[in-house]
This record gives structure tokens, C-alpha cells and sequence, in this order.
């Protein structure tokens, strides 16, 4: 049995998510029927980070074991062909050692969430970009995203559905990207909350609009309460683009 | 009757080409179909370069007339309203002088061909790049394309379906842009032939691979011999990016 480091990148719009589910397609399923499909073997492909539906990944990391002798180059190009025409591809795939694990030793994660300012509907981004049909004040989003960094209880940027036992985390970077007629967001943290990105992003576009203040946001941090969330920004934009690991 | 000028993205994949055609969808025939919708008016797009199939635009030029008053900012509102869910957006719809025509008074047209060099399969940019196994050598590449610049005749970088009554063509820019795993090649001129970017872009990559040499490069245009044509690159990196006009 050998363990293999996957880097997956994958277009998240025709996924109900990353995770396998009985009665929806998943990345995590589409894969592990690839792998299937080239060793026979029936495996259960661990990430780094289990993305909601209609979330991407240009760098997912995960992990599989494998009976069949095989080099990595040789299982991910088998991989990438049983999965044509499914938007995922396996980057690369590396032998690792047997207590390697993707989600247990990732110790850094990284998100991009993609906005595009303007009137027009998007053509070949749609559902790749979080399109707002106005300019939005990235200065301003900068300074409320400051007020985010650091240890916090971000019960206020945690969905309900989330089920992790507690709501401290340790954001460690949230910068604000402008260019043009688009912004993004890049976050980075040794694990975040379910939604804790996408809602993060959502208050920033209302300070973006004028609609929130800096301190608005501080406010909401501090309240500690959902009910406070000013808006949960759309899965369309987010993309998981690196996990780091001590080796 | 006013005379608008439009700004337009769209995503080639679904198209048979810009040109509006009897039996097959165009990107011209969805955006009269659409200003019909919201006129009643039967008018005519004329663009400033006819995309082939599975070619995009991020900026095509265009130009229409119509008789209900309406503003550039609300009659494009409501094309894109139409419009939808085709991947073509009316970036912007400003009224000009009636002698103004898209393609007649372009002095200037502006392609980026994107190439993404990797083993993978693409995912959410399936057939909106070129992508290249191996990796290519821009530097060679970069040198050959300076061999194509001026006035030449360009006769082995034209389609046999052509319609253009002479093959002299005056290359303004062909520059090889190179950052991480992607190549863009920006290509300008006043006109171009039909074919000529992608033949360009495909003997390119030959370079690239190192198949070819700058001189090879130089030969075949010398050549002015359609035989002597390398590569012809797919439609999938092709994208229609700018037009020039005096005012």
C-alpha cells in the first residue's frame, strides 16, 4: 500500500461539493470512481478542506492509498483520463510517507475569492466570480478586513449548519486585492469555520458599498451572534488555492 | 435613427463564429435576436472582426442602428436582459456619428492567444486556451515572432478559405508573454487574414517545443507558401481583445 499527495484542481459549478454524497455528484466521488476505475481498488480520498457546492480549487491537496504498483505520474494521468469529461484534474501526485495526512498534518489553508465589478453580466466566468454591479470601495474593504486578523471567536461568520466544536480561530491574513474591475480576497488561516470565508466576504462587499463601516465589522465580530452577519457572499467566487504542510 | 457603438465579451464555445449563419448559432444572430426583442426592430451588427468558431472576445467592437429612442446605458441593459443565458455581454453601448462603422473605420485590431503548458487536463478553462503538454522555450519563441513583424506578405499564415484580395498584411506587434505555466501571445495590426493568429501562434509553438527555429520561422514566411504553414493552434485560445479608432 502506497500513500499518494494529490494537488486537485477542479471547476466546482457542476458539484454539489467536494464531499461524497448519496444522491449528488461530488469531486470526492468523481475521483475516487477513477481511481476505481484504474486499480479496482475502492479508496476514500481525503482534502484538505471540504468545499461547499459550487466552490473551486486550483490546489486542492488530498490524499489516497493504493495497492497497484504504480508511479505517481503514471496513477495521475490514469486518474485524468477516467475523469474526462469531469471538470477535475489531478496537478500532481507524489508518494508520501504512511502518516501523512491531508487534513490532520495541513497546517495553513489558503482561499481567492474572485469579484468582478460591473453592470454586464459575466460570459465565460459565470459562476467563477461574484459579480457586482457597482464599484466598490477596496480601500475601505482593507481597513475591515484589519479588523478581522488574529484569534477571534467568529461565531458571527459561521453558519449553523457548521460542526466544529468551537468558533475560535486564528485569522492570519485577509488582504484585499484590487486591479481593474476586480477585487480579491485572499484568505489565510490554519483551518476556518464552514462559510467563515464566504461571509467574511459578503460584509466586506457592504463596506465595499458604503452600506457597513470598518467598525460595523468590528461590531459584528464582537457581538458573537449570526443573526449579525450582514451577508453571506455567493459560492460562485471562492477558490481553495493552497494547503501547507510541515514536509 | 441613432447609430450606437458597442463594446462586447463573449464566450466562443457555444458559437458557430460571430458571422450570423442559416443552420448553426452565431454570436451575431443572438445579439439581433436580442435588440429585436427589445426594439422590434430587424437590424444588422456589423463587428469589428468576424471571430471563427469557438473564438472569444473580451472586447469586440461593434456597431448598430436603431430607431427607438432609448440611451446606450438603458438599450444595452435590456440586450443583456435578452440576451441571457448566452455567454455574450454588451460591455458598453455609446451613441456615435452616423458615419462611424465598426469595421470600416478600424485602424487597429488586438488578439491574445493564451497558452497554458501543462499535463493536466483544463478544467473551468476547457476551450479557453491552448493547452501544451510540454513546456515551451518563450525566449525561442519571442525571437521568432520578431521575425514576422512589418510588412510582409503572409501567404503561408492564411487560411485557404480567405477572402482578403491580397496577403500583405503590416504586423505591428507579436509579443510572447510568459508567466509561470502560461504563454500569451499579443498579436496587432491594422487587419489580419483569416487563420493568421492561430497559424502564427501554432508555428509559435512549434518553436517552443524546439521543432522549429527562428530561421524555420522566417523560411516559411519567406516561403509565402501555405504548404509550408507548421501548426494551425486551435480556436480555444483565441481572443478578440481591442480595436482602435480615431475617435
Amino acid at each position: 500500500m502506497t500513500r499518494f499527495a494529490l494537488t486537485i484542481e477542479y471547476d466546482g459549478r457542476p458539484f454539489a461539493g467536494w464531499q461524497r454524497q448519496t444522491h449528488s455528484p461530488s469531486v470526492q466521488a468523481a475521483i475516487e470512481a477513477a481511481i476505481f476505475a484504474v486499480t479496482g481498488e475502492t479508496v476514500a480520498v481525503h482534502a484538505a478542506g471540504r468545499t461547499d457546492a459550487g466552490v473551486h480549487a486550483s490546489a486542492m491537496r488530498a490524499h489516497v492509498d493504493v495497492a497497484k504498483p504504480l508511479t505517481g505520474f503514471r496513477l495521475a494521468a490514469a486518474i485524468n483520463a477516467k475523469l474526462a469529461p469531469a471538470p477535475v484534474a489531478i496537478l500532481a501526485c507524489d508518494e508520501v510517507a504512511e502518516d501523512w495526512h491531508a487534513r490532520f498534518s495541513c497546517l495553513g489553508r489558503h482561499y481567492e475569492y474572485r469579484i468582478v465589478m460591473r453592470r454586464a453580466p459575466l460570459t465565460w466566468e459565470r459562476g467563477l466570480a461574484w459579480r457586482v454591479p457597482v464599484a466598490l470601495d477596496s480601500a475601505a474593504m482593507a481597513a475591515a478586513a484589519a479588523r478581522l486578523i488574529g484569534r477571534h471567536d467568529f461565531t458571527t461568520f459561521r453558519s449553523a449548519h457548521c460542526q466544529a466544536d468551537s468558533a475560535l480561530r486564528t485569522l492570519d491574513r485577509l488582504d484585499v486585492v484590487a486591479s481593474g474591475d476586480r477585487i480579491s480576497v485572499f484568505a489565510s488561516a490554519r483551518s476556518f469555520l464552514h462559510h467563515q470565508v464566504r461571509s467574511m466576504v459578503g460584509c466586506l462587499g457592504l463596506v465595499g458599498q458604503g452600506k457597513w463601516s470598518p467598525d460595523d465589522m468590528a461590531d459584528a465580530l464582537a457581538a458573537k451572534d449570526r443573526t449579525r452577519l450582514g451577508l453571506n457572499a455567493p459560492p460562485d467566487g471562492l477558490f481553495f488555492i493552497g494547503a501547507d504542510y510541515s514536509s
